[in-house]
C-alpha cells in the first residue's frame, strides 16, 4: 500500500490527499510535521534529501515528492489532466504560480499564524507586512482569472484548482480576507462540490495512520 | 514571431533560451527588466498579470508563463521531455524543487549582491545569511543526486537540467562556492557540452532585441 507522510495541517499535502482521494486511491498515512521538525531529521531526510512534505513511498521503495510533481503523476490519464498540450501548459502553469508566487507568503503567514507564538510573530511583523501585500497580489491574479472563467485552466476541474485551493481556502488563517474577490468565492464552492472531494482539511475517512517514524 | 520578455541577467528567462535554442526555435526579445521594475508595470501586467519575466507571447496573442510551464511546453515531442509517465514525473519534481527549495535563495542572493548597493546588502545581512544556508542544503540534495548519476531525472538530458542549471552555473555570484559539490561540477560540464547549448548567459547571437515597451 502506498505510504504518505505528512500531516493534516499541511496544504501541500491536503494537495495530495485530495486527488488521492478523488481518484479512489487508498493510502496509509505516517504522520510527519513540520510543526515538530520532523521532515527536517537526518531519518526523514534518508527517506526524502529535501526534506519536506509530502513524500509518497510505494510499495516498490521508490519514492516521489514535491506536491506539483505527485498531482501531475496521479493525474496522468484521468480527467484531471487535459490532453492538449496547451492546456497541460497552462495547468502546469498556475501550479508553478502557487510554489512560486502564492504559497510562499499565504501559507507561510497562514503558518506563522498558526503556530508562532505572538512574540515571535511581533519579531517577524515587517516579514509578514510583505508576505500579506504579495499574496494579495497572488489573490488578485486569480481573482482576474476566475472572475470570468469557471476553473483556472483548460475549461474544467483540474489539478491546478486542487492545487491552488489548498492554501487559497485556509487562506483566512493567515489574514487574508477573501470577501473583495467573488470570483475566488464562487470557484472555491465549485471546488467544494466536484465529486470525492474532501470537505475539512483535516479530515480522512478510512485512512490508517501511524504516527512518525512510522 | 514569438516574442520573449526578459533580460539577459535573469536565470527564468535563460531557461527558455536555452530550450528555444537547442529546438532552433527563433524568437524575438523586449528586453524587460526586474532590475527597472518594468515587469511590476501596469502596461506590462496587462500582458502577464503575474507580472513577471519570462513571459512568451505568441502571433496569435495566446501567452506562456512561468519558465517551468514554459519548458514543458516547448519540450513536448522533443528529446528533452521523456516518454515515461514516471520519468515525467522526476523531471517536474526537479523543476518544482528548483522553484521552490533552490531559486528563492540561489538566485535571490546572487540578485541581491549583484544589484544591491551594500548597504542595502548590509540591511538584509540577516536574510541573506538564512538564504545561504537553505541554499547550501539545495545544493546538497543537487550533489547527493548527481555524485552517481549523470542527470537530475530520466538518465538523459532534459528540461529538469536545463531548470536547474540556470541558477547553479551562477551561484557563485550569490556566494556559494560549488568546489564542495565534485558532483555538480561534472554536471555542469556535462550541461555545457550539449549540443546548441547558450555557454555565456549574456550571449545571444542571432536574437532580434528592442528594449520595452518593445
Amino acid at each position: 500500500m502506498l505510504t504518505l507522510y505528512g500531516d493534516l495541517d499541511s496544504g501541500n499535502v491536503y494537495k495530495a490527499r485530495l486527488l488521492l482521494a478523488q481518484l479512489g486511491i487508498s493510502y496509509r498515512r505516517v504522520d510527519t510535521t513540520q510543526n515538530r521538525g520532523e521532515p527536517a531529521t537526518a531519518e526523514f531526510r534518508a527517506i526524502n534529501p529535501i526534506g519536506k512534505i509530502p513524500t509518497l513511498v510505494f510499495d516498490d521503495g521508490r519514492i516521489l515528492a514535491e506536491s506539483g510533481a505527485i498531482l501531475f503523476y496521479f493525474a496522468q490519464g484521468s480527467r484531471f489532466w487535459p490532453e492538449d498540450d496547451w492546456d497541460q501548459a497552462q495547468v502546469l502553469r498556475w501550479m508553478f504560480f502557487e510554489q512560486y508566487s502564492h504559497e510562499p507568503y499565504i501559507a507561510v503567514n497562514r503558518h506563522w499564524k498558526l503556530h508562532l507564538p505572538a512574540a515571535e510573530q511581533a519579531a517577524l511583523a515587517e516579514r509578514m507586512a510583505t508576505n500579506h501585500t504579495r499574496g494579495l497580489q497572488a489573490l488578485e491574479v486569480m481573482e482576474q482569472r476566475l472572475s470570468g472563467a469557471d476553473w483556472l485552466a483548460a475549461g474544467t476541474y483540474t489539478i491546478a484548482d486542487i492545487a491552488l485551493f489548498a492554501y487559497t481556502h485556509t487562506a483566512g488563517e493567515g489574514g487574508f480576507d477573501l470577501q473583495p474577490y467573488p470570483g475566488i468565492r464562487r470557484w472555491l464552492v465549485r471546488v467544494r462540490t466536484q465529486p470525492g472531494h474532501i470537505p475539512q482539511m483535516r479530515e480522512e475517512p478510512g485512512v490508517p495512520v501511524t504516527m512518525w517514524p512510522g
